[in-house]
């Protein structure tokens, strides 16, 4: 929270629009936020309300609101927003568009508005980035990368900083988008090979998974013992990235449970049989120490990051504080 | 919406302060928002997502988002905010804080921030206003009105324009309150009088109800023939103004079915068996014409008024229009 001498007066809203988030935030605030605000939802401190999502019947757009509460971090408020299928196509803009708001929750006054969509990019990046510090082998050395959309460089750059990776291998449905993810590796400095599933399974020994699909890519028997996987692109009712049964091979954590076994990649293996509820564990815990995360070197550990409120209502609470000390924040009467 | 003139430009958001919107928004200009929107919903054209509403365990305050979309009015988004019990005392700030945030449904991009709190009263009010207007007897002389906290004087007001009105009757559980409704009444022109709940009954032709009650207080006996009722203070489980035969007795209509029999006034009469949900009529139907509305002198009707969230976007619309109008809209880069 900002500090006495950038104390905020109370009817006055502080606003940080999309176009000063790139300048603003970076990946390691973003980890931090992150991985604070998982910790507070293990320690009970923090919680997210029941998510609002509509087809609202216009322009195919899906629209909602997730919002949270975190008591720790004093975070109060929503990002609204969704998905516009047809925005680049019509009108040259970015087909995903949220917006955060955060809340004073001692008086339930606006506090601030902060353009969300590189946050958004940011808090799922720092997921599983989070997920690789404290659930992969420290001696991980080759990241694989399947998916090659528009979030996966996020997914690559932020966990680039995580482990002493000396090459990146990447597959992807559709193969001609690897060159450009070849570019951002070779931006970080990492080496990076277009291969199978079957190679990027032998050879990796962190796996992101970042797609949009509706029917798992990456086999169990692909997956060697000893790997990381965050599993980042499984969000919605019938998507899915990995087959079940490696769910029941792995150690199993996730940001929230009940998205989980609702909404993320555990919702297969749960209705299927392969395994419960009460086996899937808030990264929190690790984070906090109440569970021991990682216990052996051939152990498969698991991330299923479904994204919550809490992770944009943390990036974006760290972007006000950042704008406030450097001097940026637009403040409006309100 | 704005005409072309003062369209606002894609990157940026309009801002209403709460300060300015006493200037901006009329009785009359909230009457046809209200109005427009419960035709629309009716016509099915508009409608309301969940609600989300949340004991957050921090200040005793409640929070919550009411979001929906108006297909015919292309409006789309939220109110956020609740109910901090501890502000006036704590903070001398009302208890009610709220903020309503538009979105261009085209894009799903932000296009207005709105203060919400003066206009969560004079939506409310227009409620009461739009039932009175299109199901009460149009020689109705006397208004009563039951309760008479901060939003009493709202429905008053707001009431006293649709019928030639000759008197005001009203009871409050605490008496003490009624002669501040007094000088509203003599501030419109009205005479006032302080009556039992039995006398308010047997005079008034309108009747309006505005408490926040766990157990009735208007019962059926009290209410004569002819009567239209406005229960507009029951918007949570539990909550009661009237004794359920009385809603046995009338045609109910209500914003939103859903809400009525879960948490506005109808709950009690749904639950004892005493009337069924598809008894209970929205009001747009009536407004629309695909209801008669009244079909006789001697009928009871009622209103249902829970509050929706289309009816807090149809408002913030308006004040949106008329900033631009007068060319006092705050534009913020975003």
């Amino acid at each position: 929270m900002a500090d006495g001498a950038t104390k905020v007066a109370g009817n006055e809203v502080i606003i940080v629009p999309e176009s000063e988030i790139a300048g603003l935030m970076t990946a390691e605030a973003a980890f931090e936020a992150v991985e604070a605000v998982f910790a507070a939802m293990a320690a009970g401190d923090a919680y997210n309300f029941p998510v609002v999502r509509e087809a609202i019947g216009h322009e195919d757009a899906l629209y909602g609101f997730k919002g949270g509460f975190d008591q720790a971090g004093l975070t109060l408020g929503l990002k609204a927003g969704g998905y516009w299928p047809h925005n680049l196509e019509r009108r040259n803009l970015i087909n995903h568009q949220s917006t955060v708001f955060l809340f004073d929750p001692d008086s339930g006054r606006m506090r601030a508005m902060v353009g969300g969509n590189l946050l958004t990019a940011l808090r799922t990046a720092a997921a599983s980035s989070v997920s690789i510090r404290h659930l992969s082998r420290p001696d991980s050395k080759v990241l694989g990368i399947v998916g090659a959309g528009h979030q996966s460089h996020f997914q690559l750059r932020a966990a680039a900083k995580q482990r002493d990776f000396e090459k990146v291998v990447a597959w992807n449905y559709h193969p001609d988008m690897l060159p450009k993810l070849a570019e951002t590796a070779a931006a970080i400095g990492l080496p990076f090979e277009s291969v199978s599933l079957e190679d990027l399974g032998a050879q990796a020994d962190v796996i992101i998974t970042i797609t949009s699909a509706f029917a798992p890519s990456l086999m169990d028997a692909h997956v060697k013992p000893g790997t990381h996987l965050a599993c980042m692109g499984t969000d919605t009712k019938g998507k899915q990235e990995v087959e079940a049964a490696l769910l029941a091979r792995a150690t199993v954590f996730t940001d929230e449970v009940a998205q989980s076994i609702s909404i993320g990649e555990a919702q297969h293996a749960v209705a299927a049989g392969l395994i419960a509820e009460d086996a899937i564990t808030q990264i929190g815990a690790a984070i906090n120490g109440t569970h021991p995360g990682r216990s052996s070197e051939n152990e498969i550990t698991l991330f299923d990051g479904t994204g919550v409120g809490l992770q944009d209502l943390a990036v974006a609470a760290k972007v006000v504080d950042l704008a406030l000390e450097k001097g940026i924040a637009q403040r409006v009467a309100f």
